[in-house]
């Protein structure tokens, strides 16, 4: 009865109880039983096996650090684009609502359903199983951390640099937002004024656009 | 080399590792190995096992409620509730810098520890031991919970009240602080000037304080 046996052999994981699968995969747009309870398991399982995980690779970090790289790999962000490497937007059930036109689907809720799926495998197969899958999942998102890289996010680095100097802050504004509602990409120009220079940055939230630009722009300040 | 052998019984594990436990108690103002990392470990264990728990007992609660539960179970509050219980204060190892005269190590250091204690228990035993050792330490708090409870906090179901009846918002004062820094005990009065009433709280934080001021703010409107 395994109904996504591509997904399940992407995650390196074959359910014996098939329906928490399906389950994982039911946004609540579609209607009940959904994702949300899974999501909320596989939330608490994702951070202790990414602890373990940090905690055994870097055995001489300090807790801050430790705190600051777990943060960064199961914010939304992190978890969309381990979703997208497994393809999970392929195989989830969503409702009418959510489904308009060849449109992405929004980044919360692949990411969400990522989450709901550690849970359904942790509910299936014991934490060791959902560990497995997990760091799995996470093995090029692993591999990436730099552990003595910026532990602080472009907008706090840029933030500082400039306040070092006594610059005058950057300023963010939204240059221009593309695609409906909910599933919007925006494109937004980082300015520090006293310098006249200017940086562009894209992404799938305000949030991340400001961080690509000020990334680009501390680039510029380096060089 | 068992050390702390009432505490091992009161956590109903007993260490292969004595040194982790040792760890566990030992806070950063005593030196180094401190406990800080097996917090950090301990935290995503807390986590995952309070997460699993609740959704076996509760299995038709929503998501969101899931959430408050949780939260409420593992701030800082509550682990210093269960940790007193378990007598975790009596064993930490600290430096001179807090331990000043019989006054009450704080609250936070007591909390931390315990959530080391459980990432030592963790490390040393595996997920299935740390879950039990956890449940064992919350059965209490567990059998306490209320899952059709209020959800939301004294502060916020007060304000809610005085806003739907067109109230004056309540105000908080300090009242008297007892203690030395960083071990201080708070009281705190709440005023609702509208109604002429009043109504003091005290703890181990403003934010206890004040709840706690609240909650019997609420006692007197609801009579």
């Amino acid at each position: 009865m395994a109904r996504f046996p591509l997904l399940e052999k992407r995650l390196g994981y074959r359910f014996r109880n098939a329906a928490l699968l399906d389950q994982a995969l039911t946004h609540r747009s579609y209607g009940s039983p959904n994702n949300e309870r899974l999501e909320f398991l596989g939330d608490g399982v994702l951070g202790c096996v990414v602890a373990e995980e940090l905690c055994s690779r870097f055995p001489q970090l300090s807790e801050g650090k430790l705190t600051r790289l777990r943060a960064n790999l199961v914010r939304e962000d992190s978890l969309h684009d381990v979703a997208l490497a497994l393809g999970v937007h392929e195989f989830l059930r969503l409702g009418d609502s959510e489904r308009s036109g060849g449109a992405e689907v929004r980044p919360s809720i692949v990411s969400d359903a990522l989450e709901a799926l550690f849970g359904a495998v942790f509910l299936d197969g014991g934490y060791d199983a959902s560990r497995k899958t997990i760091l799995g999942a996470y093995a090029q998102a692993l591999a990436k951390l730099d552990p003595q890289g910026p532990t602080k996010d472009a907008k706090t680095r840029l933030q500082e640099l400039l306040q070092g100097e006594r610059r005058e802050l950057p300023e963010y504004r939204i240059v221009a937002v593309h695609g409906a509602a909910h599933r919007q990409s925006f494109e937004v120009e980082c300015v520090v004024a006293g310098l006249g220079l200017s940086a562009t940055g894209s992404g799938t939230s305000r949030q991340r656009a400001e961080q690509q630009a000020a990334e680009t722009m501390l680039g510029k300040l380096v060089e």
